[in-house]
């Protein structure tokens, strides 16, 4: 497995932080093990759920060192360039890369208001100065553009793009992206970043999946990812339907912003399993409410996940 | 006049390229000049109309540092510090005010989805760090959150906030703004954004404008504003449907990105004039067709403004 | 003044019920009669603010021949044709021109999808078969479509269409109709729906207001048309800016629906002046609770409007 | 299999129109007995497929009775009572329970902008009037509103719903809205509208499917769930990938409208066939060009479709 040519689950990696709201390092690197030896794919640092947006590049930075040092060549670390246009995007990708990324991940412009003739431009720059294999993101949610299909297949066969993580919401749009890709002999992996409805996108042809859910449960998506690969998709979608359940997590906190209840509710359920040391968000994140992080506890504890020891008591 | 207490009219200053995509500091200088001696208030500096999205760092600090030498302090320059996050936007606002800026301006948090008790602490975050009056910019267009009055004229009476530039297009949310402000002693400088309501929105009782069509006719806005200082109204609006009329040119070049077309036509007809040598868009932008520009030098000579003998000729 | 000619102030007028969930028809007739004494130069029934969405066939006859008889030709009367696509909307348009009104008021298909070319055959076929004036609503809020100016202006110029009912809340495209639509030899009387920019609005060209609120305050509007009328801008802003602070009565009832908080509030306002016998809503509309009420009579109060003696006192 | 517990394959089936614009009674009359004949488990009339928007009252009972008479008993009919509110809708209903219908289909309140409190009162009115099974049909491309997953479960364990037909394109919604219902005992049958993912939809629990490309291929539809109710998932991606290839039928006519290239789409694919003498649309809906038929026919050919001697010649 490379980061040209990904397959299975490549999780989408939290940020832990301290209580002093620094990133916490050895959380971090304990997590970043947890996964690999969960038997995932790869690890994709950076990201929404990593909460690229609210780190300074310094802590990017020190994110992408820890998560890349803490791997250790065992699976390809995926890494999110995320600025606003190519100018920005290449410093980015150029910081990342140094700090030893194995491939990146690039959105549409963000901020810009820009047409495809444009977006192609884009990717063919940042590409061109990348040096490793690009995944483009497509979160019109977070970055208002859809990605078009054609145009994504097109850099694919040319070479310019590696492959999709595909964040629209958007499922029938990803069938002809996989129908399209498939026409075009395939050039492009393409990973779905909706963790619940994963079985299904598999069964269309799917080349992964980006689950950030999977820093809560990574055996899961494995065990998930699996079944699917031998056929056995009765037994994908028992797992899935698991997973579903478990993923309610993110449905408890709802008087909350998105990226608090639902980061949050994965950070809950990961301090109550012993994954990370606490649940702080970044800077102006609201932190979930006590109710809230009991609910996510039980709902973590009725997917069969086992809670922790107390994290303080272990320290 | 301060840039804590804004009226008036604040061009947000377009940014010029030279033809192998460098800033052209030559241009920028003279087009702050002209911009100041056209009788505006303030110059805004990486704005969305001056490609702010676009420029790296180097280049942010380059255009804050040329803008803030040219106008040596015969108006208040205000400054963008546009990125994601509060952890980010510090870093943006220390650079500029070290440029130079009197004031910077601030949107909501990009990329990340928050909710309004996040909104708030992100602001304050910001003008505790700036030492600089700050104005939030809301512009849901780009950024996809609409600040809400209330949290905005609270910010205001508390000091947080010197003042908003509003370009939301939402003009009832406009009004609503004013009289709420109006209600709490007028604590926040109001600005609108929109070229061609001005008229309108100083009726109501806007404090100042913000227009990119005055980077093609500053005159003409300060006019406006001094029509409606004097309470002639029907002036006011006589010189508003001149301006109206000539913000027709961001209308010709139908099938390229909003970006192109609005500050390409811009650009098009500032040159057309000779305020700048060049009309060079950032990359990855496309340029307006040789029609278009045509269209944008016909609408631009029949506005009354004088087109010049050809650049190139002069030098 | 004539439907085809309409200059002014149009109220759409409210549709009482009784509390068994009847059209009121003795408030309605007390209702239309005065309005018309308050000095409007027009009433439009069946309009949004009338809940035509809410009334069966039966209904919507009944309301507009009630009006129609009430106003008794002193002021043109418009009519709601509001229906999914052409082959039902000239059944509206059938039913109401024989309950009496002089124009009709049509909406972009609803529930269809369609495109331009097929807007452009809709109202061209409505036109047709009317027999009278018709005027284009332009609401997107709740038919999705936004209707192209240019569209419009050229059905203008061919006299399909008399005029337009702009509520889009788009103030830069109203001011762009209205140049549009002066160029072309000001076919159209353009009417704005917003009731807190109407100064402005009537500023830069508008011929008309349809103001929900004109139900609670009708002399208001009144008084800003004339204001405007004479050139008196000062006069006029003054009038608008007692009317939006009229209009937070619409912001009282926060937990319910737009159609709950909005109407709801107009209705409260109007039985607290004794205008109509009771504030009911149409089914399944909630009703204001008595504390909203409380604050929309304060704001009513504050106004300057007289609060009667209730009126079940006056039964 | 009755309207208060269906399963299967239930086209929405479309309203061919003769050349002078009439409802082709012939044609589907032959329309609704092949897709009985081809093993369909119901018939869903007046939908947007139907083209209900654009039909006159007349025209919907005629539509109704025409289908009912040729299915004959032999699978249950549903049908679309599509109106603005609850006082409309319920004459809807009347009238195609009247006209024959098993069970009634019923959007959100469209026009109207109502609360979810508001929405539970629209289906429990209709649904006391209709006494017949009710299905809430869930689409906000059209009517603005989603509906809530908690809301159509409590109201289907009351027995007031009977199911949903999702065509929301919210597909984690959907794996929501099918645990919700698993968890409340399944009081509701699920069904999706979205052709081209249903292989996906089924393995997580859906227990049907409404999709306008069973009008072109009825077969293949009942093949993809034969496989799928035998637990022969790969099989039943295969048929899924064939249908999927041949959706590719609505994305011919670009530059046309959604209702004109896809309705349009399955027309010209039914004529090819032979199904229906003529592929007239509604007014005012744009016709295929020539060369996107020609491309159409191309696509029906490659799925596996006969391609029928033209049908004129058969007459």
């Amino acid at each position: 497995m490379t980061a040209a040519r990904l397959r299975g689950v490549v999780p989408p990696i939290v940020t832990p932080f301290t209580e002093s709201g620094q990133v916490d390092v050895a959380s971090l690197e304990r997590l970043a093990d947890h996964l690999v030896v969960s038997g995932v794919h790869g690890v994709f640092v950076l990201g929404s759920t990593g909460e690229v947006a609210y780190l300074a590049d310094r802590d990017r930075a020190l994110v992408t060192r820890t998560v890349v040092a803490s791997v250790a060549g065992r699976v390809p670390v995926l890494g999110g360039a995320i600025d606003f246009t190519a100018a920005r995007v290449r410093d980015q990708v150029a910081s990342i890369v140094e700090a030893g990324v194995d491939g990146v991940v690039v959105t549409a412009p963000i901020y810009a208001l820009n047409d495809t003739a444009e977006l192609e431009r884009h990717f063919r720059d940042i590409a061109e100065a990348a040096g490793k294999p690009v995944y483009a993101y497509d979160i019109p949610a977070r970055v208002r553009t859809k990605l078009p299909a054609d145009l994504l297949v097109r850099l694919g066969a040319e070479g310019v793009l590696a492959g999709v993580k595909d964040s629209s919401g958007d499922d029938v749009g990803f069938r002809r992206l996989v129908a399209a890709n498939r026409a075009a002999g395939a050039p492009l992996s393409l990973l779905t970043g909706h963790e619940v409805v994963v079985a299904g996108m598999l069964l269309l042809g799917a080349d992964g999946v980006v689950p950030g859910l999977a820093n809560v449960d990574a055996a899961g998506y494995v065990r998930l990812w699996e079944c699917a690969s031998a056929g056995d998709w009765a037994g994908a979608e028992r797992e899935q339907r698991r997973l579903a359940d478990l993923f309610e997590i993110t449905a408890q906190a709802r008087g909350l912003s998105p990226d608090a209840a639902g980061v949050g509710a994965f950070k809950a359920a990961m301090r109550a399993q012993g994954l990370i040391a606490g649940a702080g968000m970044a800077f102006p994140v609201s932190a979930l409410s006590a109710d809230a992080v009991d609910r996510v506890e039980a709902i973590t504890r009725a997917a069969g996940l086992p809670i922790a020891v107390p994290f303080e008591v272990l320290q």
